[in-house]
Order: C-alpha cells, then sequence, then structure tokens
C-alpha cells in the first residue's frame, strides 16, 4: 500500500492529528488532511456497535463547566411511532444504542451569564482569550498557529462545530482563512435504507473526505439512526430539527409548534449533534416575495415554516423564539447553521428580492447568537448563474460580518439533471474560490431519486475537487504542494504515486491502461543542452525571416550560427531526445 | 418520444436550419440548437457507406471562385504503410471510400490576390462585405441577423470552418458573440479502435452536442479514417497535420521537414479537413524557457517542435513557412487553429513565461493569418487555477484581436486524476464566461488512457454544461429560455418534460426513482391568499418581539390582527396547502 495514516502530535499527549501519509517511488512523504477517521487506522478496532473512543471526553470534563443531569425521556415519538409501535406505548428505547441513553451535559447552572448556565461553546472560549484542545486540535490541522484559530472563532468568522455530547470527533473547523470544507448528506426514509447503510454512508462519505455530515433522516426510526450515526462519526454532524418535528406532528406543518421544536432540538443537543440548520430568516412578510418565482419555495424548512406562517398568519417561531434557542444552543455548543429557505431553485430566481431579503434577517440573526455565545454560520444559494454568485458571497460577508458561508453549490444551469454534481461543482468551486467557508455537495441523484453509495462518492470526490480548486486560486498556503507532488509524479511517469496521491485512487488505477508501456522518469534538459541564455536571447538574431526579429545579441552572425550547429550535433549525440531518463 | 427534429426556413429553399422541438405536455414547444446531423431524422436514410449528402455543394459551385482538380496523388504512406503493406507498393487507395477519391476542389487560378489563386474564405466573402449561404445558416442558427454573422467574421472575432472540400457540414461558428461551442476529440491508435469505431465515436458526440470534432488519429488508416469521419460528418472536423506528417517519418521529429508537411497539408485539405491545429509559435527561443517547468512541454504538438527546434538549431519550420502555408489553406477555406505547443501542463506552470511568449507569437501569426484571408482561432491551456484564468482570456483577446479562443479545459486542480472531466468543467465554464468561444473537451480518461464510448458522452455532456453555463453569465440572448423551461417542469412536476428537456434524458429517466409519486402539478397561492401589498408592507407592524419591526404601515394594529386572523381561516379553508393545483 501505498500510504498509511499517521498522526501529528500537539503539546499534550492527547492531541494527536490525523494525517494521511502517502509514500512516494522516489522515498519521499507527502501529508494530505485526513477525514476519515479512525476506521483507517488498522491499530484501532472499530465496531460499529462500540461506536467510537470519546476523543475529547477528558477535555470537556476538565473544563469543569459541564455537568451531566438526566436528560429528556425518550418517546416512541421520537422515531416516528407514535401511531405504529405494535406495542402501542413507550418502547425500550435504551436500546436506542448500546449502553445508552448516557447521562447527557449542558453548561452547568449559574456558571453562565447573569447566573445562567454557563455558555460551553468554543466561541464563548474564544471570546475569553482562551485556546481549548479542540483549537490547538485544529491549528495541527490546519497548520497555523492556535492563536490564530482562537481569533478567528473570536471574531466569528471561523466555528468548530463540536457538541459536549458528542465527544467522538475529530475537531475540524470552517472559516474562509482556513481550507474549504465540504459537507456531504445522508439520511434515510422509510422505503429505501436502513440504519446501517446510513451509518456505512456516513463513514463512506468521511472515507472520500467528507469534513462534516448531515443526517437529513425522515420518517421511522429517525432518533436511533441519528444516535447510529452520532456514536460512530469522526466529524461534526448537522441536521433540520424542524424535519423531526414535522415528523411528531404527523406531517402537518400547521401543527408545529415553539414547544414541540423545542424539545426536538433538546433532543437533538442530548445527543450531540453539533450543529443544526435553523430556517429562522424566513418571515412571514417574506412569503408572498415568493409568489412570483418560477421555482417558489424549493427549501423543504423553508416551505415548511412558510406554510406555518401562512396557516397562523403570524411571525415565524423560530424568528419569534430565538433568544430563547439560543440559550438552548450555547449551553451544548451547538453551532447555528442559519438555514437560507427562500433560496433560489432556479437560474431565474436567483438573488432576487426574497432572498436577500432572507439574507438581512439572517444577518440580523447572526449578531443576536453571537451576543448568545452560539458560533454561527450560514446557509448559502442554490441555483444562481456564475455571474450572479459572487454578489451572493460578497452579500452574505458584509451583511452577516464575515460569519462563515456555507452553501449548497450553487446549480449555474438548471438543463442537466443527472449531471447536478456538475452544474453545481462548478458554483461551488467560484463561491469557495470567493469566500464561501464550506460546500454542501449535490449528488448525481439531486432532483430524481435519493443518492446511493456510488453517487454518495460521487458527489463527495466532485466537492472536494471544487474545495481544493478554491484553496488553490486564494492562494491558501500549502495547498499547491498537492498538485506539485502529483504534477512531479506525472512529469516523471511514476504511476503509482499518480495514483496513491489522487483524490480516487481506485478509480485513477482502473481507468489506466495497463497496455500502456511505462516510460522511464524523465527531466527536460534543454538548459543544459543550450542555456537558457543562449537560446531566449541570442537565437533571435538568426532569424531573418519575413516576420522580423526583436532583439539585437552581441554575437556575430557567424558565432551564432556556429554555435547553433554545435548545439545541433549535441542533441543529436544525446539521441534526439527532448527529455532525458533522470539522473536520480 | 418527446421530441422530434425540426427544421427552420431561411430566404431559399436549400437553407434549412435544423433544430430539436421538444413537445410539452403543456402544449407548448421548447426548439433547441441540435448538432446531431442528419442521423437524427427518420425521413433521412443515412448510410454510412454512402456518406452524407453534400448540403453545401451548390452554393460553394455558384460562387464559382473555385475549380476541381486532379489532386495529390494518395500514396501508401498515407495511411501510414510504407514498411508494412503487405503488397509492398501502392495499394488501392480508390478504395479508401466507395467513389472516393473525388476531384478535389480549390480556388480558382488567377481570381486572387495579385493573380494567385482565389481566397475562398468566408472571412475573404466578409471582407467584401458579401454574406453567403453559410453565413445566413448560421444567423438562423444562432437566431442574429446574417449581417452581424459577416461582421464577426470580418473582423477576424468569428469564423466559421467550412472546408470547400467538406460539403456535407452543416454550418457553425465559433466567436465570442455566439453560443459557446464544445470540442470532442476522438481519433484511433493502432492497437485501440477500427475505422467504424471512429465514425460511431464522432456521431455519437454530436448527437450528444459536440459542435465540432478532432480527429487526432495516429498510426494505421490515418488517411482512410480521416476520409471516413469527413464523409459521415455534419459538423467541422479539425485536426493536427503534424501528427501525420510525424507518421510519415516514421516517428522521428528530426526527420521533419517543410516539404513533407506541406504535402501532409495539401493531403488533408483535399480531404476537407475544416481547420487544423498549427504549433507555429513554438519558436526555438522560447524552449528553453519550459527547462524549468515541472512539466516540461505537454503539448504532443509542441513538443514534437521542440523536438526539431533542438535537432537542426533552427527556427521552426512552421513558422519560418508561415505565409506559405496561407497560402495554400485560403484557397481551400481551412481554419487556423494556432495550437499552443507550450501550453501549461501542471498548475504550477500555469501562465509562465513560455506560455506568454508563445501567445504573443501567436499574435503576430494571427495577423498574418488574416492578412492571407485565412480564418484563425487561437487556442489555449491547459492547466490553470482559476485565479489564473482570466488573464488567459483577457490577454489572448488583446494580443489576438479578438480572435475566437479555443481553450482545452483548462484544469483547475492536478489532483484528480479520472475526474478530469471535472477539474476541466469547472475552468471550461469560468474561461466560456470570460469570452472564449469553444471549449475542448477532456474526459474522464484524460492522463490515464483512451476514452471510449462512455467517456466520449461523459466529455461532451459536461461541456456542454460548461458551454450553456457560460452562456447563461454571458447573458446571450435567449439562453436562459432553456433553463426555465426546465425549471417550470420541475415546479410542476411534469417529470417527462424535464427528462426531454435535460441534456441527457436518458440518465435522467433512469435516475428517476419511479417509486416517487407522480405529484400534481402547483402553483404558489401567496398573492391569492395575502396579496403581496398586504403581506410584505403591512405585517411588520404587528410584529413587536425583541428584534424590532422594521416598518410602519397605515393600518392600525386591530387592523392588522384582524386581517391576519382572516388570512388565516382562508389558509386553512384552502387545506393548509403552500401550493395549490395548478387551474389548468
Amino acid at each position: 500500500m501505498g500510504w498509511h495514516k499517521g498522526y501529528v502530535d500537539g503539546s499534550r499527549p492527547d492531541i494527536r492529528v490525523p494525517v494521511r501519509r502517502v509514500h512516494l517511488t522516489n522515498g519521499h512523504d507527502v501529508t494530505l488532511y485526513d477525514t476519515s477517521g479512525p476506521y483507517t487506522d488498522p491499530q484501532i478496532d472499530t465496531d460499529v456497535r462500540r461506536g467510537l473512543a470519546p476523543l475529547r471526553q477528558n477535555w470537556i470534563i476538565e473544563r469543569g463547566d459541564t455537568e451531566e443531569y438526566t436528560g429528556r425521556e425518550l418517546r416512541p415519538e421520537d422515531d416516528g411511532l407514535k401511531h405504529t409501535s405494535p406495542r402501542g406505548g413507550l418502547r425500550n428505547l435504551d436500546a436506542v444504542f448500546p449502553g445508552r441513553p448516557r447521562q447527557p451535559r449542558r453548561g452547568r447552572e449559574g456558571a453562565g451569564p447573569e447566573g445562567k448556565r454557563a455558555s460551553v461553546s468554543q466561541l464563548a472560549y474564544a471570546k475569553r482569550g482562551e485556546i481549548t484542545p479542540e483549537m490547538e486540535y485544529v491549528a495541527v490541522r490546519e497548520k497555523c498557529s492556535p492563536g490564530f484559530v482562537r481569533d478567528e472563532i473570536a471574531a466569528g468568522r471561523a466555528v468548530l462545530p463540536a457538541n459536549v455530547n458528542h465527544p467522538e470527533i475529530e475537531p475540524m473547523i470552517i472559516g474562509k482563512n482556513f481550507l474549504v470544507k465540504v459537507n456531504a448528506n445522508i439520511g434515510n426514509s422509510a422505503v429505501t435504507s436502513s440504519i446501517e447503510e446510513e451509518v456505512e454512508k456516513m463513514t463512506w462519505a468521511t472515507r472520500w473526505g467528507a469534513d462534516t455530515v448531515m443526517d437529513l433522516s425522515t420518517g421511522r426510526n429517525i432518533h436511533t439512526t441519528r444516535e447510529w450515526v452520532l456514536r460512530n462519526s469522526p466529524v461534526p454532524i448537522g441536521t433540520v430539527p424542524l424535519y423531526q418535528a414535522l415528523e411528531k406532528v404527523d406531517g402537518k406543518a400547521e401543527e408545529l409548534s415553539w414547544e414541540v421544536y423545542k424539545d426536538t432540538v433538546i433532543e437533538q443537543c442530548e445527543q450531540g449533534v453539533d450543529y443544526m440548520t435553523v430556517h429562522a430568516g424566513v418571515l412571514l412578510r417574506y412569503v408572498p416575495l415568493t409568489a412570483r418565482r418560477k421555482t417558489g419555495i424549493v427549501s423543504r424548512g423553508g416551505s415548511i415554516m412558510a406554510a406555518w406562517c401562512l396557516a397562523h398568519h403570524q411571525e415565524s417561531f423560530l424568528y419569534t423564539h430565538f433568544a430563547e434557542l439560543c440559550d438552548i444552543l450555547r449551553t451544548y455548543d451547538v453551532t447555528f447553521s442559519l438555514g437560507d429557505g427562500l433560496r433560489p431553485g432556479s437560474i431565474a430566481d436567483a438573488n432576487d428580492e426574497a432572498q436577500m431579503a432572507e439574507l438581512d434577517t439572517l444577518g440580523e440573526l447572526n449578531r443576536v447568537a453571537k451576543a448568545h455565545d452560539v458560533q454561527t454560520m450560514i446557509e448559502g444559494p442554490g441555483h444562481v448563474p456564475m455571474h450572479k454568485i459572487k454578489e451572493n458571497v460578497d452579500r452574505q460577508q458584509e451583511v452577516c460580518e464575515e460569519a462563515p458561508f456555507y452553501t449548497l453549490g450553487p446549480l449555474t444551469t438548471d438543463i442537466a439533471p443527472a449531471y447536478d454534481h456538475i452544474t453545481s461543482g462548478i458554483g461551488a468551486a467560484m463561491i469557495g474560490w470567493w469566500g464561501t467557508a464550506m460546500l454542501c455537495y449535490v449528488t448525481p441523484k439531486e432532483h430524481l431519486g435519493l443518492p446511493d453509495r456510488d453517487d454518495v462518492k460521487t458527489g463527495v470526490i466532485t466537492y472536494k475537487i471544487a474545495a481544493h480548486a478554491a484553496d488553490l486560486a486564494k492562494g491558501h498556503p500549502g495547498a499547491q504542494d498537492w498538485d506539485d507532488a502529483l504534477s512531479d509524479a506525472r512529469f516523471e511517469f511514476r504511476w503509482e504515486d499518480q495514483f496513491n496521491l489522487a483524490l480516487d485512487p481506485d478509480t485513477a488505477r482502473s481507468f489506466h491502461d495497463a497496455t500502456l508501456p511505462a516510460e522511464p522518469a524523465k527531466t527536460a534538459h534543454f538548459c543544459s543542452m543550450c542555456g537558457p541564455k543562449f537560446c531566449s536571447m541570442k537565437i533571435s538574431r538568426s532569424i531573418t525571416e519575413q516576420f522580423g526579429s526583436d532583439q539585437d545579441g552581441t554575437l556575430s552572425e557567424e558565432e551564432v550560427r556556429a554555435g547553433m550547429l554545435a548545439k545541433s550535433e549535441e542533441f543529436a549525440a544525446a539521441g534526439n531526445k527532448v527529455y532525458l531518463p533522470m539522473a536520480d
């Protein structure tokens, strides 16, 4: 095998940051960012029924600002079983996960602002100037200083999603001054997949490079699926609590309430969800702005909230209870992903009034969240033609005080269903270049069906390409090293190195035509032939053809001619080869 | 079937421009640009052994400026048979194609400048203010005026590749003020494919939207393969004559000469090649500039010419004989595609001195070609990170007086072999937006092996996405109609219309999960519910929550509350649905 899992040590023994070390055939190593978790470490015996080791447990405990408590009682409807459970009542939900539910943890009572519970968010620590082990871990991962990580978080320019109840994660950071990140969506639905399949999809997505995973499950076993995903996930997990809340009211948007929603949020906070999409910017007065759109409201959360607002003709309960929501999230360190419920669903609707009105509200909510110590990122579109993409980032960065932007694509045309990983990969690369911090992948099945394992892989790879292309375009320190290593291998015909350095070594290897002869390593030897000075500076004098020469030299015509002849003979003697085998 | 081949008539009966007419289930039609040729017209009986009808034959003859002549004698080495033909001598080359070789045609003697042969290029006609049937055909296709087409060609801002010996083509135009075009490369090699396969690849590529095809065949049967491709191609065919010339000297670059090259160019002019890549900008003094590159010279033509220059230590014969070459091409109307032999082959080498030096020379050659009535486009890179892409177009447009730019990708990162259709699709979309006229596709097999049928399709579809995304971003008139039609179909759950409008209906249909219930067509009815004025302007007064309201209304608090309640009841009465079934 041409690579192995390695670790880079931090300042304390329990900070060991995983990397992928590719061993080149020329004796060099290339170290790549690694999201694949303990699964790719042959030293670690993983078992999905046991879950991953709680890497951060001690860090959380030693801070002394959290306390365990008897969590919310689990109920059958948490798994969508209200009406259909054959036992008709309480299911044995502590079988949700072996040994669960454990006692959840939250900010200690009285240790927070105004005698309330402690804010245990990385933002709260950063504001106080503290560098947590999570921040140091991230600094090692991103090859920057821990102080820089802290300052970016304190400024609200980056988030480090890390619920105190998800100690299994390997900390990562999302912000425009760090590597561009990729999110992969998974999620079961009643008919199409099992819990095991979702866990498998999550590990599969992280194996190919997903930095975070959103569990968008609906239907049955939603709580249990999430528990299994969380306990086995080395990356932060995001959710849209509204989806589960809607299940609890049998899919009737008008029956939603702040109470049902809050209950669901707490349920998910206790499980360990790291970030939550909250569509609090869909205000009643914005809904009519979408009426003349080509594709109306395409965000599921957006249309649920629009339906609720219309049904009650009241302002969104997410908006009116936003401060209260902040007070919950800050005690678990759950990060907001403020949803763009009014994002455009077609080229025609891009950057319209509804979208921009909502963005302004997200800016307002971002300020509230920051004041409440809640880490916050902002979701963005959607379907946007290339010339309208930059306005999205620029405006978001201005309105939201540089809070991390997290976009879905955007898709740059509507005409290619079955290829929307590509229509959106184009937009994703560009919006990443211009400052978007995380890109939510789109799979080939977008608009058409649910992604399978191959679609997940294709989506992740496409988005890793977009993210890395953005890192290059931003001139992110060290980003080009990877390209350089691969290009060196390509030029020198080190095929195995090319494969091992590729984003997808398996496919690259399988595509390679084994019948092509292996060529020897090569190196250009123009300089050793001619000397660059001689050729580029002097030769032009000898060119007296109709298009004219451009430079005067200091050699005489005859000297040049003689030099040319000598060089010509030299080249012939070396076998008339532009490239020579490398001396190595 | 949801679509059929249609035609739009021009001013004379023999101008009938093919289109794809998609019939929507709502009774409307959408008319799309069609590159697929007579093959998709059930009224036309095509036969690859007979070739396509010579659509342009009368147009060429009626101009009266060409004459038939006894062409160059075909020789075994034209098909690479010099040393291996079992008959050891002249093969029966008039069996190259049934009824061939016909008499080729070229500009009439004495009818051209200074008593030379006539320039029969579309550029020559355009310069004289003439509008040819080809120009009118293109105008219908592009939905613009024939005069505009003429003026763009006359200015050298567009080319209409149309060799007088390739009367079978359906004329098309390449220029930044027209739809962005896509080229697909095909080409046999001794071991991997047959003549029939190449013809099949060509028709396959045009079926999915390739606007031109380059035949990059090497090895055996190169002449015969080209003949079959030309006689059956409805799109312009491009070649790199240097590849065949090299075959004639047994692959030894140093044995190339102007004579061998010229002979090959004439051979291909007589067959009907519409545009030729000529690497005349690879000057001897530029070669050493590539010595410190990460990946040296990656263009095959570039490295052949570099080897020749080094071997002889003389200036490139392509450069020194450029005017003579122009004099040949203008009498057949073969378009130059001035090759970028020094294009970067890695992110590290993008926009370097060698590349830009060559571009300056291409600018010089472009002026020479234009003066000689030869239509000209300029090839571009290659491997370029996003932030360096725009400089490529801007500089090319300046140096080459807005001559059409024709780029390979560019690939925006080197790290994803097996996915270079995507790494390059990103760059292609962007460079198209910024003014590139034609995009040369890259398939998933780039760097790894030879593309098969699936790869050709994936490459073409990816590049059609890039080209269309570019058209949208440029605000090209009418480009968005296609997206709008598809998005309307999507919003109204007209699945069949979505599939038929998709770039790839087959794959979209197959991805669609048949188990998903068909939902009824829907329409937003927020406005009919509330009136946009009421909701967006007045509602805010009733919002007195902590984040404050933003606008004062003219209704009293009580009036608003009563209005809200009424609207709420109205919504409930309509079934609590955000979208209502469409009346239609």
